[in-house]
């Protein structure tokens, strides 16, 4: 049921982000949602993209600006921070940084800084929320290896599409088959939809009177 | 000092909604708080009016579609989780059918998702935060009997009132007394404020210096 | 390379409020940074000034209502309540009460309510959340004391700086020296963001290539 | 299917201190369990009897001295102290006394302290743990009226059954139901464990492979 | 560096199980440690086995009883619960099911109950503590698939050892490395021990002074 | 009432450590209790000494190697880890090399691993638990300056006191004081004690009636 991987088109972008992240959840078989206190940092950021992977040492973010040197234009930096999240590992200057070279956003499991900056610049960061405090610079870690946040292993190249209500990562194997089921399941949820305006409920709906 | 139950009437509804949340639960004598982790899903959301009390098992809705599809039009659903608040148990369909169905809001112990569409509509979802993470359909628990959230006994029938600050549960049997009170309060609420803008402090106010 | 402590002048106001916390926090050698959870209640919220801080019983806030008053204009509240986050100690009287006053905002490790009214009269208030549980009045606690919050220790007079990214206390005795601390990130980040806008990368700026 | 309340015989108590927590809230129709994280204080310690219930103020226990001087011989004192767990509410002194008063223990929903004291005098205690910091006494709270604990309400003369395992409450009025359902099940568990050492799985036994 | 897998001999099991958990995980580089949460829930429990992985709905166990009765003898029950600790998916009954089974043990990210009974029989099992709270039966979930415990991804066949300090998972392919690398580990802390009880400190003997 | 700081004698070491810590806690105002969670490793463990404190980085663990090889002998290792606590931040080596030196002991505020050969030789550890996960060795951190566990400030010399109830501070300068408040408690509680014994309950003898 699943496709070959594919090369990440601005097309299969489009299409992709045109689904919010609890779609492709639901056709996904209900798989690939990050913790739900990861969110945007500011309302309307959304992202997607392929994952370009990095693990730091807890409050350490040395190899973060290595990440974003070596990413493609178009990734997302996808980063775990070994469970401690009480720092800034990400700011205002690291997001023109990243911007400048066309990565398509951040999103992390721990605190950033710089709000307002990053906000105004309109680089997409999804994170844990905002810590000023500041971190080491000793460069432990691993760039482009999978990493595992909130049990859901994330390989290089796998998408991450990010929205308001979270974050879903899709295998890179399965993006032709998830897109399928997404569009079958916002057709039939179309359908509900008119079923529910008409005064339907969806116990009547889904026969489970 | 209780009077007895009565019918919820829109001027009721009207009164109670009236006042916030806080002010209502100190002419409780300090009682019916929900956690504070329970919050609008947008700004300026409010909600008042009779609890349809739902449990749920972890992480399954099925029993949330049943619950809008027998609750009164004007009843708020108020659900329990079990504990279990890493899920998205209520969604835009089913903010759809519930405001198709004229009920006037959720409180849930738990994640909702769809938070565009929810707030697009206007139906008023208090939750614990968002998440797309979907549910089983099992539809282990219990409708309209009691259920406790956060050490508070919520009852069919309990008025629940929400805003910005937070949810407060008024038992039936309380309503006549509670505003009662909280008119009182806010009627030395306002004296206290005017000694205020006149340069006092509340030490002086209160006798405390 | 620290200096003398100095009065609290509307020009240090201004020119340490010019800062963020974040830069403030780095300038101090990476210290002072409270804990992320403390928030402001509103965006755009933002405060400066020196502590006068409160140390409180749990779930007990009449000693607070002490507090504003034996404050100075300008001052900012800084209170520890104890580990017991779950209660608002704070509302929208005892705000119009410092604001009227002349107090310079509220650091508070716990919750407080009425944001609607605290918001719009414009009374900057950084919070851990919004919570309606009311408190006692038995007035357990200290004032102008050093307090502990989230292992910073704070001493009357230190200077809080607040922001959307979070809180920085400055020891009053390392104002002059942060001040130009400050001024010389400020000075190097504005040269690092040239470099980035020319596309350099800061493994490459920094020399960690 | 319930029976009427009865005096709390001890018969009564021998028969319902024979079951372990766990089978007793099986025959509850899996309620009645408090949070697992209190357990008892010494490897070994169990108690049964009816709960003589108090409400304490957030780290304050002066109704804790007042509830075991009102309780009855032979009552289990089951407090909670307002969701403020790092205190040592209990100690060797009241256990002296409480125990000279015959109680039969104490469930606590935050910490005690004097373990090796409370040990060596043989009075069970159920606790969230060991702390030693000390109390206020400002004797806020309630005696002998319904508590909630974990999503528990319990009230005065509600059985309550602690061992290694846990602790759980049983109404009072369903205690002869509970009796009849607990002794069904251990006999059905008996004959299960016949089966499983004559080699055969559960799966097997309960038809559902 | 890898070496191919190979059966898991009582050979194999002796050698690995003479190492500790730490040791073992330092030789995988620092890697395979599962949440110290997870401990064994008598004293002197100790496993060593191939993974029998199992992933349950939360508060739900059926599964669990298939999986002993189709897991190996040898084997180590290694079971996921979706998050939800509090509930106890295990007792006395599947422990001696398991034991007749010939299991080696079990690890679960959760809790059990029934401690006493299963410590009396011998059958380790490692926890997150202990509940009485019952389960549902409704059999979602997965056997013998990849399951992620804290970060760690488990394979069916991945060798699991616990003892005191925590449990590790060391991935098949690599068995042979690890037994290596271990034992070159122990070699060289029986000499530093040497060096220290004649009085010279680690940072003499790693030459870090 | 304080006292002048004096050289920490074997007497001292012998009378305040003859305290509980719970006493020493209470004579100091209520003051200077370290987190709950922080407990001693095995059974029985306890400490007297003075502090020498220890900063680590977050998972790093080199300063403590170079921590027990500059204190003095009867000197406790006192450990801030930077609030991570998921690491083993000491072992059996470091307990060898500590012991020889003449170390009294280890108060860390986080894990610890070896715990079978640590309880075998005698060394008082008292941590947050026990974690298998192995450290980094940047060293980063601070010796023999001011730490803060949990709100306390813990300066260098300040006497450590633990036993199975907790651990307890005491300011170097208030060791005097301490001990004569700590002997008349002891004293007050033996009177209260054959109070107790007669028969009088505690609100009798404090005249709470």
């Amino acid at each position: 049921m699943t496709s070959d991987p594919q090369p990440f088109s601005p097309e299969l972008r489009a299409r992709l982000g045109a689904f919010s992240a609890a779609t492709l959840h639901e056709a996904l078989g209900k798989k690939g949602n990050l913790p739900s206190a990861i969110k945007p940092l500011a309302p309307g950021m959304k992202l997607c993209g392929p994952a370009y992977t990095v693990q730091t040492a807890p409050r350490d973010n040395k190899i973060l600006h290595r990440a974003y040197a070596l990413a493609q234009p178009g990734d997302v930096l996808v980063a775990h921070c070994s469970d401690f999240y009480e720092a800034g590992y990400w700011g205002d200057l690291m997001s023109l940084g990243a911007k400048t070279r066309g990565l398509a956003g951040l999103v992390i499991d721990a605190c950033v800084r710089d709000a307002d900056d990053i906000e105004a610049m309109g680089f997409p960061v999804f994170s844990r929320g905002l810590c000023i405090r500041g971190t080491s610079s000793f460069e432990d870690g691993m760039l482009n290896q999978p990493v595992v946040i909130g049990g859901v292993v994330i390989h290089p190249g796998d998408v991450v599409v990010g929205d308001r209500d979270g974050v879903v990562v899709v295998p890179r194997e399965r993006i032709q088959e998830v897109l399928e089921k997404a569009e079958a399941r916002e057709a039939r949820e179309a359908w509900v939809r008119e079923q529910l305006r008409a005064g339907k409920t969806s116990i009547q709906i889904y026969g489970w009177e």
